[in-house]
Parts: structure tokens; sequence; C-alpha cells
């Protein structure tokens, strides 16, 4: 069989869409600008979750929940303190719908008195709590995680990059020092790296974004960046020490041990939904999805190759003992998710399915291979040779007890191949700006990869004027990384003494 | 210690607010009806979620996300279709905010062309996805599930019990006939109540919803039914076989295996939120919360008895010996959830905390118990004997050995408890609606139990005449029990010959 798609990078666009489709993950809804999530996609996200909420407990912070709806009058506060306060979002007016001369509509009696907005994030719902539940030194660390959608309304919605409603995670914390909030800050941080590279297999950048990239109020926001099969920039997840700001906003006071009062400092940090369209264009390739099995809904899926003759009955009892065994083993330090493929359609068509759907390990098994005690499998991060699929006849055993091995080595190679990618295109040694002019065109489509410079860092309208001219080339600061070298040469955009590498490039 | 409350029967509702609030699970919210679900109640939903999840996913069901937003055009259609169709709803009218004048007000320029409903129940949206999805018989079972929010608006809300926001799972299901669809139908609601007994602890009648309390467009609803500590029933969890109604108003058709087209049939179940609040209605006492191990989000709380001594080192060390032995034990087939309690608040708070809380073991240690390789521990289930509180000391080992036991026993206790008082105020032998008047009484708030009583099942103005006699006792008929005997007193009502039991009493 042909590859069905392929990974243009030239028109990668298209190509995500096919994979997303053909994986079966997701699909544009009713709603403009929401998506559904189908199983598969879905059982991806359950994987997620269930990581990383193992490590968000871990790191000491309990989850709750909190309302969907936020009074406008807090948004509007925080729009009078905050700058460049986005102000796409949903607002619900009316409480109850009538019938009016026949039509459905938003009853005029049941307006509310205040507007509520879907929440867009929970900073504000979440502060107000704080101001509340936090008196003394005590309290702190307030340390709190809540899993949620947020709607932010989006003209140009993608399937898990940009829609109007997500799925996330958002940390809020409150500390007694600045030193305790930067520090948390940080581990967060290194939390989302250590997650995305572990888990997703997906390489990333960590660093500091500039000033101008900051969250609204945020005093630090820091940044896992990862570098996409077109060469773009996905911002993976983000932290934000947020200093007092939002602490004085809503009074957010606790007495210190001396007995006065101080502001707390706050931190928030988030990762979406938006990590699933991170792995897709990470790993996605001309048949398809590939999946690292650590999040891989699952990691093992048996065909029977089953054609309505008595010998069906022993291929599938060998299957069920096949699946059995496998589930019986262990990987990433829980069960193998192992699936007897039933569906009543042809088996070629499921070996599809599960190629395009990404499964680390696809399994056949025919009325020769129960008899003969084998398996036919496939790995999925090495389908091909060539045009020609690569099946392998092993032993059952043989097959059950490599298992285990087969999807550590697909889940590091994933990595290795993503890793090697993203260090072998970002450029350095580029000193001037017609050097960035030069490096990356004018032209959006072609790979590019990122440069990696030095700067001046600067401040108000001299990185007014940066941003500028970056922008005109569709260019963004993604991060300034952690690892930051000893001398630094001159900045790109003014020849004045370097004092900070940054990595420049396009960005989804 | 005094006991904290008083689960009054006549002030019931004080009693539960105050349980809720003392035992930290929720709070009311500046968005009214909406509740803030804190870290001990949210890890009773984790838990809930975690094991009804198993349960669904065992029954042959995938988890997927449909958008929160519904077309207000679906909306108007199924309320066309369906009698009764509520219409307390948020709607979203705009996508954004402006600044006029200095306020921050919806933007006129961006309001939305067709009005967008926060979803009540997602029944319309996944019928239109499954309208789409669903071609041939090969399709068939299509079995979906999906933990959301949803927001209904509520004029009286109460915590847990009724907020404009709740949390809950809806199962969706599309059939070929209508024997696999009501098979579905119980097949969840027997889910249901396993699930209610076997992990709440909460004993529950299951039955059928007479007509008049179905849901609206269903051809049957099914649900089980609790009795609170007051004597009224919750509702507690719904399973609804829809026929073709739903499918015909949303084209959901399916290529039989004759070539011809079909309307499948289809259900939809579901359980939220205001579960918790039949945990505390159901084990509540005296002293606060008393959670059933199986959801308590901590099994085990051991708190070091300190005092800013030299032993405290210890203490605390022997205790976090203790949690990690605790820790490695297993308990209703996961890894016991201990915690170790070092908050720098007294020692006597942290006992009372964890009392109100529910925690079902309570392990206190002090330098004591540490020297002397002892703990001393109370069980939550059996707290008091009389005003004072049972201690019970015992070899560490000891206690680490009959952990899961005492676990155990707890879960069944609380469990029988709950049993016989479901049992014993159930009254039989009613035959006519003077006795049902003088069972109730006017009264609302005395303890009252339920009746069980024969009635001819009529239809109609009949039936509706029958609703709005029990609604004048601020009675309704709960369900119809499953199991029916097979002769019948006279109809309560009508006086005619009985032909099925059915549950009256006072509900939430």
């Amino acid at each position: 069989m042909q590859r069905a798609l392929n990974i243009s990078r030239e028109r990668f666009a298209d190509w995500y869409q096919a994979v997303v489709r053909d994986a079966d993950m997701a699909e544009t809804s009713p709603v403009r600008g929401a998506m559904i999530i189908k199983p598969w996609g879905w059982g991806v996200w359950e994987q997620i979750q269930a990581e990383l909420d193992r490590r968000i407990k871990e790191t000491g912070h309990d989850n709750c929940y909190f309302p969907l709806f936020i009074p406008l009058s807090f948004i509007a506060k925080e729009a009078e303190h905050v700058e460049g306060f986005a102000k796409e979002m949903a607002v619900v007016t009316h409480h109850r719908l009538k019938n009016i001369d026949g039509k459905l509509v938003p009853d005029p009696d049941a307006k509310l008195e205040e507007p509520l907005v879907v929440r867009p994030t929970s900073e504000t719902i979440i502060g107000d709590a704080f101001s509340r539940w936090i008196k003394s030194y005590r309290d702190l660390p307030m340390l709190i995680n809540q899993w949620a959608n947020v709607v932010r309304w989006e003209m140009r919605p993608r399937l898990f990059l940009r829609t109007t409603e997500f799925l996330w995670q958002e940390g809020h914390t409150a500390h007694a020092t600045v030193e305790d909030a930067v520090e948390e800050t940080k581990k967060m941080l290194e939390v989302y790296r250590s997650f995305a590279e572990d888990i997703l297999a997906m390489p990333v950048i960590a660093g500091e974004k500039p000033e101008n990239e900051r969250f609204p109020g945020a005093v630090n926001t820091y940044s896992i960046e990862a570098m996409m099969q077109d060469g773009k920039a996905l911002q993976a997840g983000t932290s934000h020490f947020l200093g007092t700001h939002f602490a004085e906003a809503q009074n957010i006071k606790f007495q210190n041990d001396a007995g006065g009062m101080d502001f707390c400092n706050t931190t928030s940090w988030g990762v979406s939904t938006r990590l699933i369209g991170g792995v897709i264009m990470t790993h996605g390739d001309d048949d398809g999805l590939r999946l690292p099995p650590a999040i891989a809904p699952k990691q093992i899926v048996v065909v029977p190759m089953l054609r309505d003759k008595p010998e069906d009955a022993e291929v599938l009892t060998y299957c069920e003992h096949l699946v059995k065994a496998l589930s019986g083993l262990t990987a990433f330090g829980q069960p193998v998710r192992a699936l007897l493929d039933k569906k009543p359609i042809k088996s070629a068509e499921k070996r599809w399915n599960w190629v395009r759907r990404g499964a680390p390990l696809i399994v056949e098994v025919g009325p020769r291979d129960a008899a003969g005690g084998n398996v036919t499998f496939m790995r999925r991060d090495d389908l091909r040779d060539g045009d020609k699929v690569k099946s392998i006849v092993k032993p059952r055993v043989d097959f059950v007890e490599n298992a285990v091995q087969h999807l550590t080595e697909i889940q590091a190679g994933l990595y290795a191949e993503a890793k090697a990618r993203l260090d072998g295109n970002i450029a350095r040694g580029v000193t001037d700006f017609a050097g960035v002019t030069a490096y990356f065109g004018e032209d959006d489509e072609s790979f590019k990869g990122w440069l990696r410079v030095s700067w001046a860092k600067p401040t108000g309208d001299a990185l007014e004027a940066v941003g500028a001219k970056l922008k005109a080339l569709k260019l963004t600061i993604r991060n300034a990384p952690a690892d930051q070298p000893a001398e630094f040469a001159p900045c790109v955009f003014s020849g004045q003494p370097g004092v900070e590498e940054i990595l420049i490039g396009r960005a989804y």
C-alpha cells in the first residue's frame, strides 16, 4: 500500500489536517471554532492528563474546581490593571430562552443584571478566593491546580492548535516571598520540560520570554518551545511569575510572622490540548500519526485475520490469550494497554486504521500464525523499507517477552529523531539583521528552523521597534534559552554589545 | 470535645450546610448558583470519576468531548419536538468586550448572528454528530460517554445538590434495535446501582419512573433513588431509553443488513456532582462528614503530635515510616491513600479537621507512641463512646496489618447502617389516599421516609390528577422498584385494581 499522505513542508497545513482526520482524533463542530474530540484524540488527552496530574500532585499541588462563569466586574478590574488585556471572550447576557412569535430567543425578561464572561483563564476568580482563603503566612504557599475548559474567541481556528474552546490545566499559587514564587515558577517550567521530553517524546527549549511576549501582568514569563516538522515553533507550555501585581489588584494579603500585612507573590502556569497538536506535528509522517507509546491510548493492537472460516475461532482464542499476556506487562510504570480489534471490517482496513492512528505496535494474527505459535507485527516507528511495509514474524513467546522493550525503543527513537531535527535546525553565527532577513527570507512556507542570536535586550520603544522589524518577517522571539554562554556576539538588531542569546523563529 | 454539629432532622438543611463548610468540601462563589469545589470535595469527585469511568469503559463505552456551546437552532429544534423542555439556560450573545465611556461592556459590534447556549446536556450536539458518524449497522452500537460541565440556571441553588453549573458524565448511545437499546438502558442503571452501593456505600432503589417524571422525550426513564437522613429521596442517577424520538428529530439513520434505512434507537444516562451531596446526607453525623473509604481522598491520616521539642524529629521519622508502610497496602483494588499531616497547626486542631472531613482512619503519634512502637487511632465510623472519643492504642505492626480490614469494615459498616435506615423507613400497607395523607402529614420538615403502595398506573389526565394530588403534599412518585410482587393491593389513588407498586416520598 502506498503512503496515504505526503508530509510536504510546503503544504504542511494540509498534511496536518489530513492526519487529524485520518487518525480520527478530532473534527470541527457546528459551532465555529470549537472542536469535537473523538475517542482516539480524547484517549491521548486522558493519558496526558493522568501523567501530568501525577507530576503536579507530586510537586505538592491540590486540584480544585472554580466556576465556568466570571462576573464582568472581575474582568473589568483586571483589564484596568493590565495592559494588553485581550477582550475576545464569550459573554453570557441571558439566563432563559423564550418562545416569541414561534421563535426561540433569549428571554428579554431574563437579562442578567451583570453579564457573565465564560472563563478565558481563572486568574481573577481564583485570586478572589485566595483573598478570602489566605490569612497568615501559615496558609502559604497556597498551591492550587484545576483541569478545565476555557474559551477565547478565535477568528482563525485550527483543530487542537487554536480553538475557541480548549481544555487545559491552570496552576495558581501564592507565596510569602519573591524567592519562593520564582522557585515555583521555574519548578513548574521544569515539570513541563521533563513531561514534554520524557512522555511526549517532544524535545523543547526552555527559557524566558522577552518583555514584549510576556503574559499581560506578569513580571517574568517562561516557556517551553518545540520545533514542528515545518520548522515553526510551538509554545507548548508557559509558567508566569506574577510578582505582587495580581495580589495588589485583588487584595491577596497575608499576616507575616512579624504581625505585619504583606501582599502575596503569585504564579500561574498551564498547558492545554494544544499539546496534542504538537505531538502530531512532531511525530507524524507520510502514513499518518505516530504516537509515543507513553501516551498512546492503545500501545499494542492485535488484529485477527478472519475469513469467515472455521479456523476463525482458533485465531480469536489465540489473539485473546495474546492480549491477556500483553496486558499483564508493565511499561512506563503502567499496565500495558493492549487491544483486540474485533470490529466487523476487513483486516487490511484495520491495519491501516491503526497505522494512521499511530498505534506503536500492530500485530496481525492469521491461521498460519496461530497454528505455528507465531505473530506478525509492525513497528509504527519503522514501518517501511522503501514502499514496502516491514512485517516481522516472530514466535509469540518472543514477541511478548520483547514487547516492553519495543515500546521503550519506540519512545526513545521518536525522541531521538525529533531531537536531532531540533538540534540540526537552529542556526548560529548571524550577527546582524541583514543576516536574519537572509536566513528567513520573506516566504512563510519553506522550511527554515530557528536562529540563535545575541541581543542587547532593549526595553520600551527600542524593544517595540525590534518587535516590529521581526513582525515584518513574520518572526517572533521565542525565548532566551536557559543555557546561556559566558560571552555574547553583538546584538543583531543594534550592533551594541550583546547581553543574552535568544531564539528567533516563525511560530504557531 | 463536644460534637460540633447536631444532625437534627428538623434543621437538616442547616446541618448539611455546616458539614459542607466544616469538611472544607465546597463554598458558594461570587457567581450566584455556581460553586467552588475545594480540594477535599474535588478529591472525592476524582475518586468517583476514576472508579465510575473504569466501569463505563469496562462496559464498552468510549470517552470523547463535545463543545460547551450549542447553537440555538439545535435547541429550538429539540424544543419543538419535546414537550416540557426546560428553558433555563445560559445564553451567549457576544464574543467580545469593549471599553465604552470607561466601562467594559459586551461589544455591540461583536453580537453573534446566532446566539449560543451553554450546554444544559449534550443530546442535540451529540445527536448531530451521530447523524454524521453512523452509516451502517456495522457502526452500531455507538457507545459514547463524556465527562463535562453543564449549566442549568438555578433559582434556589444548594451546594452539590442544585447548582447552576455542575459536573457530570453523560452517556449517549445508538443501537440497531429496541431490544439492544433497552438492554443498554438497564445495563447502565445496574452500573449506577452497583457503583452507588459498593463504592458510595449508599443503598438505592432502582426502578422505572412514572410517565410524568420521565426525561422529556424519553420512552422510559429509570432511576436509582437513595434515602437521605431526613427521609427525603435523592435521585442519584438516571438512565433513559429514548426510542427513535431523538433519532427522528436529528436524522440518525443506519443502513440495515437488508439494505434499507432505519432510525436508530438511542439512550442516555448520567450522574453528577450531586452524588457528593448524597454521600454527605447519607453518611454525615453530629461530628461532620464520614466518607466511605472507597472514595475518601485520604483513607488514613497520620497526625504527628509535635511540641517543638527534640523528640519531634523522632516522631516525624516514625510517622514517615508508618505512612510509607500504609501506602504499600492495597484496599479496594488500589494503593492505600495515606497522608502525613505536617501542617504547622496544633495537633488537636488537625484531629478535628480530619474528623469533620470524614477521613476513615485518623492516627495520632506522640513521643510515647513512637518510643513504644505504638499508634493511637480513631475509626471515624465508630468515633464515640457517649461524648468521649474512642482512641485505640495498638502496636504499630498490628495496626498496619489490620489497616485494610479496618477500611473494609468501615465501608461495609456505613453501607449496613444506611441500608437498615432505608429498609426500616419504607412503610407498606397503605391502600387509600387518606392513608397517604395521614402518613406524610403536611409538614415538610419532620422525618417521614417513603411509602410503598400499589397503583393502577393511570395515564393522561388521570395521571396528571394524581401528580397534582401528590404535589399538594409536596410528594412525588420516585419510581416503580424493579422487584415487583405477584399480586397488588388496590390503587391508593383510585381504588381500582393495582397493577404496579411505586415509591412515594418527598425529594430533593
